[in-house]
């Protein structure tokens, strides 16, 4: 029997890109890409055969010019362990700022606080790297971080959603996407009601900032993967150390793997929130940790989260979800100590 | 019943060292530790108890000048993902550099290939950075890479100790270990034979550089393990993406969340293999991937992994493990596209 040709679409995208910028060996393909040899070696051959990459010698490279847009490689060139905004990234990342100078602040009744201009660039240009928005749909739940103006501005992606509570923030997004042509849909959503059905099953990709309660999380993430379609999908979301103990990790990672995604990269401190623009000084008198030990106003960002990519490496399998009313319980467990408790929630 | 007052060794030693380089407001604490805020308040009002810190104002500072060795945050300044080896560790870093140039090279018979010296320094400072050798009992199985003598010269671990099946490299640690006044101590060792008894849950931490088929990977993580002593005990291990898909990482975290250790770290690319150093190029004729494609010599380090970081929320539950007998079973599996067979494998 053939050899069973199994093409992944991610590895595919990452070594047209790599090619766009020029011929290249098979080791200097490799370098670039996130399968294994075997994977690669499919991929490649299959390629080949379509005769969209030819081969001289030892060089391989496209056989037609190509309309693919494609980006340097953005890895950190001092520790190679994040992401570094530089060249035509830095172009965008300004774009991008001068869109977000005028965002909505942060509103307490949704536990909302952004994290900065910089490390929303930054989401943006890991889930490039990783081969998950170029030519994707791209599903984000809940984007008061505006991390889908970013990948808008990138100008890859297929198809970009945004479910978000907040009626301020999907104005927002529809008005910028609007004046840049980003193409962003937005549709505005409570998680707590039933994931829209139009949308499962539809993405390749999600991105989400969950509450921190385990429940919450939860059902962030089950939500968010109600809109992945299938196999080698893959999600982001951010989860801190702050208000989360290692056993809380435990559980989420628990759930994360029955439902057959594996954990990829999970980067320390890749998000930090910034005091200065959130602009939630007002917020510390009511945090239990100023309660508990009057520490006064923070003279440093401190507040940061580490970064969660997740990818399914077969079906994905959802048991049912059981339903949660409680907005408090949402947002307030025993480790919320820098929740802002909102007369609103029940 | 008064609050239960729990100690985290980590926060605490991570607060100290932070606070050995000068006073330091609460949120600038919190920045370069990693608890929760209720293990932080928990581990600094201890400390205030015990009169190990005190507090003006805003400000908390160490009561005693500390005989502490402490080291400046090497977190990459360009993007906050990696170390950066700078200052302080760059003089560390060059005595490293001399030592290891008369390193042995690696042995075929045990798939040997080490990391590049930049990346053993940076995971040795990558694991003081997150608390887990700074006076804690280092347990490393199999040390081709030689980030033992990293640790050693850092200076701040209990003990080290370096399990290993390789006399030419125990010795050559061994050695060194004399001369720099390390004192790590070597024990030549066969994975695949039982666990020594007298090292038995004696360790805070473990590193290991694994075989990549599924059985062997679990093997030299589950020995790690049982060098391991208790809650908040941690793990570091290189993964890649080349030897192994994404379906063999879902079983090998299946594992580790099964002892109850959750995954904390996930950095990709954190260390490459070398070619000219390892002087392998012999291999290439050899490898699975060679025979396939033909595809030359590398002009470029490609061979790379992710590290990871794992932590016991809770006390660490291990099964009985099946006696694997088979070297073969070890080393070779399908996705094994660059391992060399040896003939001495059964």
């Amino acid at each position: 029997m053939a050899e069973e040709i199994m093409i992944n679409e991610r590895i595919k995208n990452q070594i047209l890109r790599s090619l766009a910028s020029g011929s290249k060996t098979f080791w200097e393909i490799v370098n670039r890409q996130d399968g294994t040899l075997k994977e690669l070696y499919q991929t490649l051959n299959k390629l080949i055969k379509d005769n969209i990459i030819k081969r001289d010698g030892e060089k391989f490279y496209l056989n037609n010019q190509t309309s693919l847009k494609f980006y340097p490689d953005p890895r950190c060139e001092h520790c190679r362990g994040g992401i570094e905004i530089k060249g035509e990234y830095q172009k965008i990342f300004e774009t991008y700022k001068n869109i977000v100078k005028n965002r909505p602040l942060p509103s307490i009744e949704y536990d909302q606080g952004f994290i900065s201009a910089e490390d929303a660039m930054r989401r943006a240009i890991f889930m490039y790297e990783r081969g998950d928005i170029e030519n994707k749909a791209v599903f984000i739940l809940g984007d008061d971080d505006l991390v889908s103006i970013a990948i808008g501005l990138l100008g890859v992606s297929r198809k970009i959603t945004v479910l978000e509570i907040d009626k301020r923030l999907t104005d927002f997004i529809n008005d910028v996407s609007k004046e840049y042509n980003l193409n962003i849909k937005t549709i505005t959503h409570d998680v707590l009601d039933s994931f829209p059905k139009k949308e499962m099953n539809k993405y390749d990709t999600f991105l989400t900032d969950p509450v921190e309660t385990l429940e919450g999380f939860i059902l962030f993430t089950y939500r968010c993967m109600q809109a992945l379609k299938k196999r080698n999908s893959a999600g982001y979301f951010g989860l801190t150390h702050i208000e989360a103990n290692l056993e809380k990790w435990y559980h989420i990672q628990k759930f994360i793997l029955s439902t057959g995604m594996v954990i990829t990269d999970i980067i320390r401190d890749f998000s930090y929130y910034p005091e200065d623009e959130n602009q939630w000084v007002e917020n510390y008198n009511h945090y239990l940790i100023n309660k508990k030990l009057k520490i006064g106003i923070p003279n440093t960002n401190w507040f940061r989260s580490s970064f969660f990519r997740v990818e399914a490496y077969d079906k994905i399998k959802l048991k049912k979800h059981p339903r949660l009313k409680s907005t408090y319980k949402l947002y307030v467990d025993d480790e919320a100590w820098c929740t802002v408790e909102n007369k609103n929630w029940k």
